[in-house]
């Protein structure tokens, strides 16, 4: 059951923006068993994209269109699309209603009539997010399925997952069941999982292992796929408890939760209040654990102490600590981890030490070398860690290395991290 | 000067794999004056191979060919070409001697036969790289450019920076320069934009001007190409005179800098220390500080004040200010702000209060209402505003709104935020 991509947009064709929205699209459509047999990215350019649809047309049972559905000049999709199939534009109601919700805030006639420019529609096109802003739509032309998508990443994700995989299994019979569960595993390299999993597909016909590096995760995917429901349930479950069972304590999450919400989960069970104090990673260990809706339940005050004073007068590390061992210490993070939870007057606390990068680093110290400290009810421990990489992937990975060592204390009641310390 | 971009791999139509080498090789090229007009990947197809080699070759100066070209069986690149071309397959010996090199290390027979495959290339091949072991090949085809490529992201990235981009100047002249400058806006949407700049493309030629949303902002970039060095620098320069004009204190930064780093700059210039409050972003703000390497020069600290208690504790917020007005009120922002200041005894503070959602709205203060507090030597503001989205885009508005404040005071000494408070 092939399909394709296209996308269009200026900016991708220059390599100004990577076009990500294509292979997301991809995955989650073969995911739920359509295959994309080729994906095309192209300009702004009418002549371009007349040529690509009319090529679509005559190999694909369904086409994804993505971008130049925006209120401006260079958003020519519609217009192309139209005079291509020879249907008019006609303005839409779904979406002139939308536009005009918006144009209330909005004092330029102007702006709003370019807005309105987005609701004229090929003939035939069915709104496929009646009460959002962006129009994505479907035109079935010939028997082939079009749908038109904006570009924008988070839009078009939501549009896939929520509207296009939808209306495919509707249009498009399948004849089989597609199950599919994703892990998300901490601590593990791509090729160490795909080693613990070598035999397990060939054994079984049906069953797929997706790896996905999705960083500082590697995603798992179980899909199973087959003609009997309940066959292909219980295959998924089978195979699920083997992953589960190879991946043990790697695994951080289970699909659609992540780490954060976990460690949240795990805080109210053991009715516990976490508090952050944060130097290297500044806020992102404090900015994970708030994205978690309601993570004000469990989470109380983060410390971002990033001058050596800072650490003094809100932790109360010592001065002599600072000095006799440095910033970026064991004893540091010990006493930042033991300061934060006794001033918040808390259960947990997490700290956070080290050096980003991509100056700073001594030979003693290189750049990566990260101190964690850990504090309980009835311990105080830390880790001293070197992660690799740039700037930004030495903070995610102490961030990460932090909520998972928790996560593992609340879990196992172990004092071992995920990571393999240094 | 048109060329295409050709990714082979089954992993990337499943979407297993995201392709980042099309997009980088396009920006590469695009930046040395070489126009992509279409990237396209398929999966390790022959049938398709074909098709699309035979398309490229009728319409492109050159082809950038990436993928298949391994020791493995689904590595069927060099047979494809071959015979789409009508060329024989030749023994290539200056791959061999690498390979040879290679065997020595290695035990497996097996292995190094499967890696003899990759020596096998069609008649005509120019190794790109004599010393290297991913055999890259240049084919002349019918006065077109076949450049074969390996597909893994670092050797593609060598191979275009290396040996595609010199060879394609002695090849392909292009007769013409590329000059290109990105500006990056926050506090005006796509559309107002492009209302502003509408007549300025169309009164010249050789001006290009893009709008790429990249929330929350949007980056607007100036390319302008022509035969004459001195004229088309003398070209960008007055349109990008013209786009700061038009934009004024809309433009947080010029690309390589961020709104972080133009904010450290400033804060550096005016010898200023930050530190930040936040409630509601958690440590988002802090996050993007603390992103930028050296920022401990200007930025001391941040409190993640996510409890009433702890906004009491740290910042001094008075429990009457959070009885009577709330923790998500003017007052407290202004009380989280100056104490922020105070307790680290610095120049500037911001402060971040709001409902982020997507619980805990209400009719007076609904989800997305955010109070920002800006505390200076001088006053200490703060002002009410509504920002649109879900709790992701919320927090990033509030932080990038915080941010530019405090960016426009420093430039500006102006106390007038650029988001449009509510």
């Amino acid at each position: 059951m092939y399909g394709e991509i296209i996308a269009i947009g200026d900016e991708l064709v220059s390599g100004r923006v990577l076009n990500t929205t294509s292979g997301f699209a991809a995955r989650r459509l073969f995911e739920a068993g359509y295959e994309i047999s080729r994906m095309t990215v192209i300009g702004d350019d009418p002549t371009l994209i007349k040529e690509c649809l009319v090529s679509a047309l005559g190999r694909s049972k369904f086409v994804l269109i993505t971008g130049g559905l925006g209120p401006t000049t260079d958003d020519i999709t519609n217009e192309v699309v139209a005079r291509t199939l020879g249907k008019r534009l006609v303005k839409n109601e779904i979406v002139m209603s939308q536009i005009k919700k918006w144009e209330k805030g909005s004092k330029s006639a102007h702006a709003n009539s370019m807005r309105e420019r987005m609701a004229m529609l090929p003939e035939g096109a069915e709104v496929l997010n009646p009460t959002g802003c962006a129009a994505g739509y479907l035109l079935m032309h010939r028997g082939v399925a079009l749908f038109f998508l904006p570009g924008v990443p988070e839009q078009l994700r939501e549009h896939v997952i929520e509207r296009v995989l939808p209306k495919l299994r509707d249009l498009v019979r399948l004849g089989f069941e597609v199950r599919q569960k994703t892990f998300k595993v901490f601590g593990l390299s791509e090729v160490e999982i795909n080693l613990l999993f070598e035999n397990i597909e060939s054994r079984h016909n049906n069953l797929k292992i997706g790896y996905y590096p999705n960083f500082p995760e590697v995603h798992v995917t179980v899909t199973v796929r087959g003609t009997d429901k309940e066959s292909v349930d219980k295959q998924c479950r089978s195979a699920c408890e083997t992953v589960e069972r190879l991946l043990g304590n790697h695994i951080v999450a289970i699909d659609p939760e992540n780490i954060e919400s976990v460690v949240g989960r795990l805080l109210i069970e053991n009715q516990g209040i976490l508090v952050v104090a944060e130097s290297c990673t500044g806020g992102l260990l404090g900015k994970r654990i708030t994205g978690v809706p309601g993570s004000s339940k469990w989470f109380d005050r983060g410390f971002i102490t990033y001058s050596n004073r800072s650490k003094e007068e809100l932790l109360g590390v010592s001065a002599r600590t600072l000095e006799q061992y440095g910033a970026v210490s064991a004893e540091t993070a010990i006493e930042m981890a033991q300061g934060a939870r006794s001033v918040a007057g808390v259960d947990y606390s997490l700290s956070i030490t080290g050096i980003a990068g991509p100056t700073g680093g001594t030979p003693d110290k290189p750049v990566g070398t990260v101190f964690i400290g850990l504090s309980t009810p009835d311990r105080t421990v830390s880790e001293r860690f070197h992660f690799p990489g740039d700037r930004r992937r030495i903070r995610a990975l102490a961030a990460e290395t932090a909520l998972d060592w928790l996560r593992r204390y609340l879990r196992y009641g172990s004092y071992v991290p995920g990571y393999r310390p240094s």
